[in-house]
């Protein structure tokens, strides 16, 4: 089906040459890298539902509206909120000494001065979850697993499970707080924070993450005896605080109302500036909007620029997008998020319907100059765009090269001096060719049942 | 002169086959890797004039005493005791955020809730000690200059007069507080401590450094406007704390009078356990010292390893070692200090009188197989010893290569596992190699007015 297709569909010629026009601009792009600069400069780090994230709404919508986008707005949701007030970590005892840890989202308050408490070690959440609560009883649990680097973050899915998991596990065994190895693949000592699964603002118990270092230390220490650890977290939480997604249009013309979707998500972890994660995600999505907006003709199909809030802490963004876009999911032809950093796009995925795959070809097609390797129909989109994907909206992956993504990851180094500007402007070159094309074609990428496809 | 006598002197062939068995023994050290292991694990951070370092040395004792050595003891002395209580830094006003700091050893406090006050962003160092007091009154001076990278560490001595020169350059103009961009050559958000310059236990100012992230936040920040920051630094200090030098033998014998002096120092910044500064140091010394210690026959002359304290405050134990054993000056036949991380050693130097350059090319001749080229006659020693070669004694530097030495000074990540165990043992091999040379020969590094040297 799909090769005799491809022979049936082609790219337009004043589309493909459009196309080509966007690419080399996108190689030279100037808007989006000026984005994640003055975000990452001017508003620094966002924490979800917190005045920070609120301010990078009010500068967003500045921004955007500056930039010349259409029906720029924020659609507001509340989510429950959590912050850090203090944290630290202290191994008592006749090898007292500081411990470098970052609390978990959702972790809870310790006394004020710490509760100080046996370690026990473990080596993975399944270990926890399969130990005798006897012997986690009144202590800490401390999961030390290890994390793969791996070009796709494959590694991250397997890792994290500690992070969601260490509190719930160890509560129900009669632990009183969580200390897991970062979730993380560098060698320094700067630990990673990260949400931690939990109903509400909090989880059950008070948990952090230690520096990889710190991990070995601790199990050092373990070899020689038994470990106590004092650990102090301060936290502040509220049932509702305010958060919003920003959105901004190009507004379409004969096709108006179907909609191509480009996201990212506009809050960050606390720590850093939120560089990588995921300014350079907004960075990239609007600067591609920005050189479709200047186009001399705009494309047929609305595209819609979403910068989702409170991603970080439960996907709260891309949830109160479905809910308040019910109506109108039918209408997403093709969604994109970006949200791994930004370095190059080495591989294009799709999740299309089998009668589109000849357009997912195309699509590779014209990628493939820029170094992108065609890859499979098995794209998961981004975290805020899966609820779009499973309510049947087509998405693309535009697979980055993240090996070094999660040496910055929700730590205090996600700042901007990570981006590496050429790689930068390569992923904006991606995510214009494709979102011009999804928008000007008027191609349909579910399946299409009378389509020419389907007949062997 | 030199290459005539080369001629007349050569390695005896006992010593000769002695030392390349140190040599090949040096190369499988353990001892030396696993005192440093010890000393960071079970001690870690080791504050000059803490309770910290007060536990290091009753450590060390216990170690050196059971590795076997001779005269293990402390020699006391008191310093000026500085330690930081707390510290954090934010950009206020429209553009508000956190910035990552550390404060400077003896840096004032602030009150309590910091300081406010608007940034002056200079060059160097030079620049504000140039520039008109009416531009520094009553503002922070922000000190943005870059540090080179180098293999022998050159960079560091240009680099760390900001450190030293802040504080005291603006307060003269009427300055309220300094920010430096830290002393080192890493792109993390990981700031360098280290000392300031000071008489007693404080400095000038209130003074910090920034991470190199930070530096360039403030510098894009300064580019859009004024910048204001809330600075917060509480610390202790006191006029005399218990601090001391903790030092083990191998007496000699027909010439134990004669000393062959080994060092490193103890004391480590707050931040990090010390590792490769300078706990190496001191496994470097030990590992190398015990092994010629297990040797079936003693050296002629004694061995004599230091572990210095409180080297990082203004290198009182080698002020204090020169005062304790002043009138013993003249019998210290040689002195080297390992201070500068565990990479491999590349160059060896010396700095002995001209009769003694044969001596110096015999050691570097031995040296040779082990990858190290032979270096000048201008060693400088080591921090703390070289009050020892201003006096006179005989210097060597075994040069380690430093490139990524200043990507953890004075970090928090000077842990462990930055040591590379196999250049580390290749450390232990020169040191005891030179180390028993110089014990066993009976050789004068000083000018010999009687040598055979000297008749052209
Ligand atoms: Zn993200
Ligand atoms: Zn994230
Ligand atoms: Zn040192
Ligand atoms: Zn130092």
């Amino acid at each position: 089906g799909q090769a005799s297709l491809a022979q049936d569909v082609a790219l337009p010629e004043d589309i493909a040459a459009t196309t080509q026009g966007l690419i080399d601009a996108g190689l030279q792009d100037d808007v989006g890298l000026k984005f994640v600069e003055d975000l990452t400069t001017e508003i620094g780090a966002r924490l979800a539902g917190s005045p920070d994230e609120a301010r990078a709404r009010v500068w967003s919508i500045n921004e955007l509206k500056e930039l010349g986008f259409d029906a720029v707005r924020v659609e507001d949701f509340t989510i429950p909120y959590w912050a850090r007030t203090r944290e630290s970590a202290r191994v008592t005892g006749p090898n007292a000494q500081d411990l470098v840890i970052t609390a978990l989202g959702g972790s809870r308050a310790t006394p004020q001065g710490g509760l100080e408490a046996e370690l026990v070690r473990f080596e993975s959440l399944a270990e926890l979850q399969a130990a005798d609560p006897a012997t986690i009883k009144g202590k800490i649990a401390f999961i030390d697993e290890h994390m793969y680097k791996t070009q796709n973050g494959a590694g991250y899915g397997l890792a994290v499970r500690k992070r969601s998991g260490c509190a719930k596990a160890a509560a129900e065994k009669g632990g009183v707080a969580c200390l897991i190895r970062s979730v993380g693949t560098q060698p320094r000592r700067m630990p990673h924070t990260g949400g931690m699964s939990r109903e509400g603002a909090l989880g059950d118990l008070p948990a952090a993450a230690l520096s990889g270092p710190d991990a070995d230390q601790l199990t050092r220490l373990l070899a020689r005896g038994p470990v106590s650890v004092n650990l102090d977290i301060g936290v502040e939480y509220a049932d509702a605080a305010p958060s919003g997604n920003v959105i901004a249009e190009i507004e379409g013309t004969d096709l108006k109302d179907e909609i191509v979707l480009i996201g990212c998500h506009l809050d960050s972890w606390d720590l850093g500036t939120g560089a990588l994660d995921d300014g350079a995600g907004c960075g990239i999505v609007v600067g591609a909007a920005k050189l479709i907006a200047d186009l001399p003709t705009k494309p047929r199909r609305t595209i819609r620029v979403v910068l989702y809030g409170s991603e970080e802490v439960g996907l709260f963004g891309g949830a109160a997008y479905a809910r308040q876009h019910a109506e109108e999911l039918e209408q997403h032809v093709l969604a994109a998020e970006s949200d791994f950093g930004s370095g190059r796009i080495w591989r294009f995925q799709t999740n299309f319907g089998d009668s589109a795959l000849p357009y997912a070809a195309i699509m590779k097609e014209v990628l493939m100059p820029l170094g992108v390797s065609p890859g499979d129909n098995a794209a998961g989109g981004g975290p805020d765009i899966g609820v779009l994907r499973r309510a049947g909206v087509p998405v693309v992956t535009p697979g980055q090269d993240g090996r070094d993504y999660f040496d910055y990851h929700h730590t205090p180094d996600d700042t901007f001096d990570k981006i590496d500007a050429e790689e930068f402007r390569q992923n904006v070159a991606v995510y214009a060719a494709f979102t011009y094309i999804a928008a000007d074609t008027g191609w349909n990428f579910r399946n299409e049942p009378m389509s020419p496809v389907g007949t062997e």
